[in-house]
């Protein structure tokens, strides 16, 4: 088999889980930040700093995958 | 195998997982938005803002790999 | 094997699953939105607009994930 | 294999995996509306607008990907 | 192998997967139509119609859904 | 391969599915018709008038899955 | 492969399956009878009715399901 | 592949699933039971008729799918 | 392949699905007894005699199910 | 392949799966007995009894299934 | 293939899935034996001698099938 | 099959399941800094070095674990 | 099949159900305990004995299970 | 097929499934961490120490299984 036809098939695939780890993560912090700003407006600036910091990270986390899924696109 | 039979499956699979991904994420924020722009109508500004940043962020992962899939179908 | 078949199993699989994506997302925030608009009238217009939004983002990606499907069925 | 073996396994799938995501979706949705109607008769017209809304777009992602499901039983 | 084998498979399979998602979606709405019922009677008509329309709608996907599944097996 | 084989295989798992959907669908809606007409049990006429429209619509697609399992073995 | 050989894993497999649907099933609905009875003994003849239309239903479905797999082993 | 091979297989395995479904159903239901008795020892009685009824439905589709297993072992 | 090698497979994993539908049943009767018995020890006596009841028939499928592989074990 | 390959491989898993029944079974009634006898300490000897019975049901099953499987490793 | 290659296989596997079996029992029951120390400190004897006998009938099992995997690494 | 080809799919699919559960991890602890932002504020200096350490400890693995499936790719 | 290659396999995937075993436990426990530590800072030094305890427990089952993967490494 | 190639596979999954345990396991305990300090400041050094100690635990677990993925790439 050649090594390309995994190659396009992880990119795929990856890339998938990759949206899926993304779109948990950063649905449930900023579902609970918008709780939070709801509740306590006087709070919100704090909340959105320490939202943008935890999406960061993961946001980073899952543009890595997806950089080595587009990467095994090309490179294949 | 010809490589361009994995490519194509991981398209449509691909593009399968990463609506998953963007489904539930953006689900569950506006879901929060929601309800908390029901309970608090004056900090529905404060909320919308940080929904379409969250809702940016997944849109963004998703479309990037939806992308990939779509590239899979055209170079494979 | 030829690479037609797997395009048309990826088709197949690639819709049902774009599906429970969108049914998913969809399902979730409309739930919340009528909450909304059954706990809190006045607020219905304010609820109907992020509504709209949210769900335009979520059916932009199924229906881009449907339309490489169904590219799938006549290109491969 | 012959191309269209996978065409009908894809088919027959798929058009399963579309009716689980349209039944949660609209499921979902519909529970959540005559929740609303039971307890706020009075915003009844209101909800049953979001509810059209929101089912039809689900809707047309389930009837798009089972269509899909009927051209591959045809076409392949 | 035989295209029929693979359509075979895919009738029995995927008829089980629609009855899941018409088991799952009609289950949700009219355990919520009871519910609804039996705390408000007076809005018992509102409620049913409601019901009706959500669960033809998941209805028809599951029919069209058994319909290809049934079209595989005498078609293929 | 003998296409009976696969469809074989399909009747005997594609009934199984077939059953825990109908046992999913029906169990949930029972379950909560006996919750309403323990409730109120002035309203148990119009509660068990839903839950035997609900089951019906169920049990027809259940039927139907289970007529062509049935169909794949005596026709396979 | 002899058609054989899967038929006999079909009916191993399709009964086991049945068999989880049926357990789910009617357990969940007699979880909610007893339920009822306990909370209101008057209303016990009117639950025990229900109840025993609704394990019908599942029952029929689960031993047709079984039926077929005994079916399964003997024509096979 | 001897068909004896897959008989076996289908008999462990399904014996195995047919477990799962035998203890899901009557752990859930006889936790309701004794739920309901220690709530209302003098509608004991009556909870006892129910859950021997529900347990035997359900007993009763398990030895079914038990003996099936058992069939195969010595009848393949 | 030789029938005993696939015989070997399914007695192993056959025992071990077993284990987990015992253990989840029992462990969640016995969860609900001495719940009930902590509450209202004058109905200890009566609890009991539905737990042994209950755990009896779970056991009985269980060891059906384990005698079965073991006689896959010796038999095949 | 070797028989002895196969009854290995189940050696193993089935070993592992059924580690998980009991570790879900005992955990949970043990979760429970704790509770009781934290809420009430008089009724500890009575729950101390059901907990042995049921905990020892439930490893009775998980040892014969470990058993099994060493069987499998020193006989095949 | 060789018989040692699968009981390799099935001794790293296993002796995972008697880890998730041993984390998830222990887990649970030693949670629930820390809450009721931390609401009644004068039963604190009593429990952890109920948790001392649970954990070690979970423990048992879990070394015994890890046992089992280290006895397929050396005998394989 | 050429080692090159598990290894880029092990990189895509490695990257996507780590992805996953960085989301999970990060999204879940950061949901809960801000539910403590928001309701002590005084706390939010304790609460976000709290964060900061546990967010790297996840982030550490899920990082070293893209690395490896970077290095999948370059290496292999 | 070089039996070094599943040995491989066995050992990655087996590491990584380790942790995950691990991570729950681990994770579950020392929730309770601080839970615990929260609501009664004077029980504090009983509930880290407990954790203490039990975590030794889990650590010990993962350790030996990771460690039976390093062993697959250098000794397959 | 060279051992090499199922090494590469191993490394990535097990990579991915080691990042998922850490991340559920200091997710939830830095999760119960940041709740029990924002409710009871005056704990925090107490949790603190707590939350120090199962971290490392688990990171000690999830770091050799990454560490047996990174001998893996480096040694097959």
């Amino acid at each position: 088999m050649d090594p390309a036809a995994l190659a396009y098939l992880a990119a795929g695939i990856g890339a998938g889980l990759a949206t899926i780890g993304a779109g948990y993560g950063i649905g449930r912090l900023s579902d609970s930040a918008m709780d939070g700003a709801a509740r306590q407006p006087e709070a919100a600036g704090d909340i959105r700093g320490l939202m943008i910091v935890s999406a960061g990270l993961i946001e980073g986390v899952a543009l890595f995958a997806v950089v080595i899924c587009l990467l095994l696109v090309f490179l294949a």
